[in-house]
């Protein structure tokens, strides 16, 4: 998993009818910017998990997201 | 998921009988091209919303695609 | 989804099983070599459009595959 | 898989409720800092072996995460 | 599917308990170290076609890895 900034939001009118109520944040990770949706309730400037890939979809019930944000970080220990 | 823009669209004769019928758009997203199964009606210069991986394939009734356009874009919150 | 160019072909005595019979095909895409399962009959030269991950096993018949043909690229409008 | 060694750690309060009394783990792999759900119970300076994508949530009680720990790895044998 | 070249291996006592038994090299593929589960039987020097992802898993008996050696190349035939 990555973790990432959200640094914004965007939304849609045309799209797939499984998206309905779904909220897409921008996040930067790395130097990229990754759209996910989000069910945790995270808004800009938070620090989030994002986990991608088929498992995205499923803990968004199935829609078609390869991306969602599955934490809000509170604190990071480096070693 | 990664935002893109279409900038053309490609066909094919010879293909998986299971791509019969399915539009394939070339959308460009951070300096790549992906190649990306369309069912929402995007069409050239169109800001778009990507998903890849298995869950393009389950929204494109289990074609052989790897990317599907999910949604066009209206507009883009940045924070 | 990616478009690439066939630039040659590998073959394997020992494998698995399950792939007996099918054909590897190299291709050239981004600056990128991938090998990928080939069932459309594409040879060397044909500019292809591959399909990734899970998906092209499944096209596969459920092959241990990560990468197939899935079509033979005839033409492509730019914007 | 890759091979990384733990640098940290994250803990996060608000989060998917399925993700409850998981550990995640920082590892740097190959310069990437990715972070993963930890069931073989490493520790900071461990060198571990990454499991990613689908495979990684199935080992995890299908938990939406996208990389886990699978292996702390002993030794390598450079040919 | 990524064409490699077997240059070591890796083991582990504390792992996953669905890990044991497989046995993992170290193989070299563009410049990238990616570790893979072998049922093929390759060893050092080989080259080895590597699966990844889900369909690695599923080709291991569902064992928590994302790459597998599912051939060792004979030839390649260049355009």
């Amino acid at each position: 998993m990555k973790v990432g900034k959200v640094i914004g939001s965007i939304w849609a009118t045309r799209k797939a009818q499984c998206l309905q109520g779904q909220t897409f944040l921008v996040v930067e990770s790395g130097g990229q910017e990754i759209v996910a949706a989000d069910q945790v309730g995270a808004g800009p400037g938070d620090k989030v998990l994002l986990a991608t890939g088929t498992v995205a979809s499923r803990y968004c019930m199935d829609a078609p997201v390869d991306a969602a944000v599955v934490a809000i970080v509170d604190g990071e220990k480096e070693r």
